[in-house]
């Protein structure tokens, strides 16, 4: 059935592609599985790991007070606004909803939650995950 | 072409969709008009014509500093937080990117500014658009 569909596709000049338009329960535990492992990161310390949930590309959107693009001027961002352990505290996320915007596309909302010796800052946040090479990956974030 | 592309999906039950996942150029100009509208509708005070630019659904989510959903949520929340002309004052919005996520699914990002007479607010914003009913709608907003 599947080659038949793929004969189809191709016999009809690409003008079919094939339904795999769905965003499976599967997709979401790997999005939830990304955020996971950023949050374990984030309270390792280990920055660079954290970034490793983020789309590896100059065209990754951070948009906070105001918007910052590409993975290394994100990197540096978390760098300066966060430059030690004492001020990256420990992260909590709260995932409030992922949903599927297309096959390979989805919207998470949560809510981020930083516990420090001196203050708790918290907020909201939006991203967009896009499935890239097989791997879902954040690839526009806005938080606060 | 068209109708032989449509029974070949027919006949696949359903394997093949029409690959119409592109967003062009009338999209985005769609997408603009409906922000010029809605910039013009609260520049006239006018909130409920501001808010025919969002998706009339109890599943319309605004992030702020809490998340409302629903249409008649959205439009309390306004209420509330502009109840005189004076809190509205005169709105300008700025769309600094217009994204096509999908065929029907759009990405913006933009920064409003309010000129009041004691202040001028102003914050980023990232709306997720879809097309409904073709007409494009407001169906997530994340501002602030």
């Amino acid at each position: 059935m599947r080659r038949l569909m793929q004969f189809a596709c191709i016999a009809l000049m690409g003008a079919c592609t094939p339904r795999e338009v769905i965003f499976t329960s599967l997709d979401e535990a790997a999005i939830r599985q990304v955020l996971a492992k950023q949050q374990e990161s984030w309270n390792a310390f280990a920055l660079e790991d954290f970034m490793s949930g983020y789309w590896k590309s100059d065209s990754l959107t951070f948009v906070g007070s105001k918007i910052t693009k590409g993975w290394h001027a994100t990197l540096q961002r978390y760098r300066q606004s966060y430059p030690t352990p004492d001020d990256m505290g420990r992260l909590t996320f709260e995932i409030l909803s992922v949903r599927g915007l297309a096959s390979e596309t989805a919207l998470v909302t949560g809510r981020y939650t930083l516990d420090r010796k001196s203050d708790r800052p918290t907020g909201l946040f939006t991203l967009i995950f896009k499935k890239i090479g097989n791997r879902w990956v954040i690839v526009y974030d806005h938080t606060g």
